[in-house]
């Protein structure tokens, strides 16, 4: 007898193009968990409309490069179902039916919620939506059921909360929904190539979709450690960011790369060699799939339209099943 | 060329059978629009969650009830579109999209969401939803084009808040929605049969649905002026809840019944028998329909269901111009 596989639920907003800090972060977790579970891989764009509601324009785009992104990383559409989440509009029906049962003060005491507010001074967050960010989450997760949720530790409290309004939701209408756990997920030590924050914005990150070239050209004008100013000073790899991807891509020479570095025996210029040399070997697949995929015209929106279809009919069959929980058996 | 009729959108939260307050109030005015106007009149079961989602269960037959009530006063369902909010998903659709344009202190402020959490301390209405129960109604109605919103003067501000909504969306993604126009209904001054307001919780209530029997028990068993004790007492009639609905049903009668009560002349119980007498004449016609509903099984919730269809035609098309408007043309 086949044993039923456990259903997976993660997503990502749809920021455009992805750097390799969601390849290491993420996507490479995602293809780890392809085989043993029953994996929905969700497009968020209603989610990115809490804050990006007044630039939407860019969003279909900003979609079709991050689908590239995913199926150039190895995501299989034949195994995981990737959607978008507007295009299903039970999500909507769900995130309206859980809205009334989650207490205000569950949302307005959530510590993202209180931090983000705080500190994102250039966008509108008091609307809302943005309140409601961790009920539309859960009508994400709980509409397919899934009973486990990849995520880094820093995303718990919401995951937390979904499993409140799972539970309060059980509570008053019976046992539909699994409580989902987490699957904590370990995000590589990334900065970078200004030494801040990999970040989009920050005009500092390596692509996934970047060629040989540009990838080239970015490491070799990287930062590294500011102390080591020419070959044979003493370098201090640890809070260099081109140590950091070292360890992830040459993470067997990392012991004698350590000890010349700090001994000097190693530049900058002959680290960054090997490391570009590894890292391109690592990127070399995804390469390959990315011309595959764009050969193909359109390949990308069809694998999501297909997606989109399977998640329908999942969030089809639960949903009617949440109806008759919430309102009894043949409503009007 | 045929003018284009205007479209309304009205509803009501489906509590059970409808007395004779919901008839004067509401129905009435509702079957004097269904001709000038293009009219919706919603089934509003998702904004009775805010309140009542501990107690589900009871929906359905309430929603029946409330059905055969429409009937009976006169709807009509070759004029009029009457359906079911939750069968329309494009709502919840909606009611999230306008969710993050919508200020959280617009709703905060909202002086009927203040009064109701400050007055009503036998349901728990602290919860994410319930405070937005003006963005839902947004929904509601701009998803039908709506231009007018016929209400009863309390309720301005909750319509105030939709046209709000409705200016910041079409500021955002262009002209989208017309900005809905209130149409203020003058509803009669009406007491429960112990003086009170009239209501189903306070067990005061004459039903539309209320036999010739039952209502002449209940207007036998009325209060009327406590200072009226007999026959040849000087009356008050001003503050007598009876001599409220002779002001109804027999309104040509009341400058003498008026005099007489006052002097003396008339006692209550004559008084009575008149009223119930124009009562009956008055829902003569409606007993007569609702015996016409009620002979045909399920005539109203298959009245119900093909008004559903219908609404649902024109909230596809509409919500395919708010994908436009927000997502741009050719989304994924």
């Amino acid at each position: 007898m086949p044993v039923l596989k456990k259903t997976i639920l993660s997503g990502m907003r749809p920021t455009g193009k992805l750097h390799i800090g969601h390849l290491l972060g993420v996507l490479n977790n995602w293809i780890n968990l392809q085989d043993e579970y029953n994996c929905y891989f969700e497009v968020a764009d209603w989610h990115a409309l809490t804050s990006e509601f007044a630039s939407t324009k860019q969003m279909s785009a900003n979609i079709k490069e991050m689908a590239v992104d995913w199926l150039a990383a190895g995501l299989d559409p034949e195994k995981s179902v990737m959607f978008v989440q507007s295009k299903v509009l039970e999500h909507a029906e769900l995130h309206l039916l859980l809205s009334m049962i989650t207490p205000l003060p569950w949302l307005e005491r959530c510590p993202t919620y209180k931090e983000q507010i705080n500190e994102i001074k250039d966008k509108d967050l008091s609307n809302y939506g943005f309140l409601g960010y961790p009920v539309l989450q859960a009508a994400d997760i709980l509409i397919y059921k899934a009973s486990v949720v990849p995520i880094g530790q820093d995303q718990l409290p919401h995951l937390e909360l979904t499993r409140e309004i799972c539970r309060r939701f059980n509570n008053l209408y019976g046992n539909v929904f699994p409580e989902p756990l987490h699957l904590f997920t370990t995000v590589p030590k990334l900065l970078g190539t200004d030494g801040r924050k990999m970040s989009k914005s920050y005009n500092n990150s390596i692509f996934i979709s970047d060629t040989q070239e540009e990838a080239a050209k970015k490491i070799k004008g990287a930062f590294t450690d500011p102390k080591k100013m020419r070959k044979g000073d003493p370098g201090h790899p640890d809070g260099c960011p081109m140590f950091m991807l070292q360890n992830i891509y040459s993470s067997e020479a990392v012991p004698g790369l350590r000890k010349d570095c700090e001994s000097g025996v190693l530049g900058c210029a002959d680290c960054k060699k090997m490391l570009l040399e590894n890292l391109s070997k690592a990127m070399e697949p995804i390469r390959e799939r990315r011309e595959k995929v764009l050969a193909k015209k359109d390949f990308a929106e069809e694998v999501l339209r297909e997606g989109t279809k399977k998640a329908e009919i999942t969030a089809k069959k639960n949903m009617a099943e949440v109806r008759e929980a919430v309102f009894g058996r043949n409503y009007v």
